[in-house]
């Protein structure tokens, strides 16, 4: 039963990433050792290798900047996406935030399921039940009043098992990916499932990834002009679910070129790292395999969200490369470094 | 009944732009005098006036560099609009070019039309008639083969009235301005009721604006895996229109945060520019005024195509800054420095 909420919410909320240029991290990594966080295994061998063959103008396989195009899945990918997706307990705090201003909710599926945090109840609402959540707790305010939501939300909420803001729950080593990344001319972007506008609050603080690089999924929105106050008024609508084939079509009207270099977690990424993998410059293809059950989670094939199942098959079909998070990081967080 | 087609048309053909950084051109609007191609006017002064003061840390008004966010129209502010909108010439040159992959065209509206050059029986057609035109010159392809199809054109097609690439058909005065915004650390983006696939391919060349920083009109596209040669196909149904309202709802989903420098030349982009009036840091609005019947043309409150009504007088309403581009610019087109 769990799998519909979870499946559900997946299809509202999933993710993809390509890079910018933060300057002093990449003055740090061109003059200290990059992936300090790696330990020194196949995968980040593949990485180095990679970007040393395409940078070097003798090479053949020399990529011109402007082309160094780099997309990363977010949920499960940049930060954990367990027990649910992090968006998904945002949208349940903010039904309970929002309750006194709807005292029919306590009454009203599936809002009386996530006030009376009676979960089988919400499960039973299936996936309409949980549109209807999102669209109750992302629609109907402006723009500004949404990014101030997150805003409030990030600095106040916890996570149920770390007990740590959400966004300090991003991975240490694919940060220090990032910013190698930088370091050597490409350009990143997030290609994700979540909600453009649930991102672009804190991903150029905690990713260095300017809001402009980062591709979501998008409910609709329109102009009002408000007496001469102009608004961004979101509608309860979907716009755009960026997951699956929804990436590459992300990815091409966002960003317009084909990336050289991908990087995701889950079955959902599939389509964005077969486009890739067709560029005709030499790409490069990344697949994260959660492995570690104790300092982080370990699933893949049965998994309810960031299912890896056909990715992993095909993956190592065409000899992608996968990284084994319990054995190919030495930290998994930011603050396990301290 | 001209107006008909052209001001049907425009509603799909519509443009706003946002810069980049070209690290050439930043040194060497660093070093030299800014805006060489502009007499030394009221618009030149309110440009620099502008750029000094919030580029000076010690001023109130001081903006961070990642908030520098510039946005420009592109049809009839960055390249030239009449006697159409260039996409329109490329749409029945495109017509003409598949006639002989498809015979019915001969007695079909409103290929017929097209193919007899019979622009009274094409305004006929009416904006249904319009639609036609472009999806069947637009879609049914993929985006590789549509990006060739324009480079092409724009390596082939000439404008009727200069005899010059169309795309040679920009504003020196204006390129200076991208220059000089990038040398101050904005970032430039074109926001265009335009087609963002057919401007794309030359915008990072003619503009120094990549693609990723190009907002304007699509259709739908689809991920197609193609056994193993995946591809996007471009569908004949219209995704988003980048014209009045949708500006700002297109800025919100493309660049997220709200610019502080506009730029536009018709009432097309008078919502672009009221959303940035209401942002908090000082703002910068800006019209070109069409008003150089012997260099380039004149027209502004009854033209069919770019019509500048309710903006200029809101922009003198509100002081904003308008080009008269008959006296502010010593030249118009970069072949006109030759």
């Amino acid at each position: 039963m769990k799998n519909i909420i979870y499946s559900s919410f997946a299809i509202l909320f999933i993710s993809f990433t390509s890079c910018t240029t933060s300057v002093n991290a990449d003055i740090d990594s061109k003059t200290t050792t990059p992936l300090p966080s790696w330990n020194d295994v196949a995968s980040k061998k593949a990485i180095l290798n990679y970007v040393n063959d395409i940078t070097n103008k003798e090479s053949k396989n020399f990529i011109p900047v402007v082309d160094r195009i780099a997309t990363f899945d977010n949920d499960g990918n940049l930060w954990s996406e367990q027990p649910a997706y992090f968006q998904l307990f945002f949208a349940i705090d903010r039904v309970k935030a929002l309750a006194s201003e709807h005292p029919e909710w306590k009454d009203q599926q599936p809002f009386k399921a996530v006030l009376e945090d009676d979960m089988p109840a919400l499960l039973k609402q299936g996936e309409h039940g949980l549109i209807e959540l999102v669209m109750a707790t992302h629609g109907g305010i402006t723009t500004d009043e949404f990014e101030e939501d997150v805003k409030q939300w990030l600095a106040t909420a916890k996570h149920p098992r770390f007990d740590k803001p959400y966004n300090a729950l991003v991975y240490q080593p694919m940060l220090e990916l990032l910013d190698y990344l930088r370091a050597n001319d490409f350009k990143c972007f997030i290609v994700s499932g979540g909600g453009i506008e649930f991102m672009r609050p804190w991903s150029e603080e905690v990713y260095g990834i300017p809001q402009d690089q980062v591709v979501g999924s998008s409910i609709v929105t329109e102009f009002d002009y408000n007496n001469g106050n102009p608004v961004i008024r979101r509608l309860p609508k979907m716009n755009f679910i960026d997951d699956k084939g929804g990436k590459p079509v992300g990815i091409n009207r966002y960003i317009g070129r084909k990336p050289v270099f991908a990087s995701g977690n889950s079955d959902g990424d599939l389509q964005m790292l077969q486009w890739t993998d067709s560029n005709s410059y030499k790409s490069f293809q990344l697949y994260l395999h959660h492995t570690d059950a104790e300092r982080e989670w370990a699933y893949d094939r049965d998994s309810h969200i960031g299912r890896l199942d056909k990715g992993l098959d095909e993956a190592q079909e065409k000899g992608w490369t996968i990284i084994d998070m319990k054995n190919d990081w030495k930290v998994i967080y930011p603050h396990d470094l301290e």
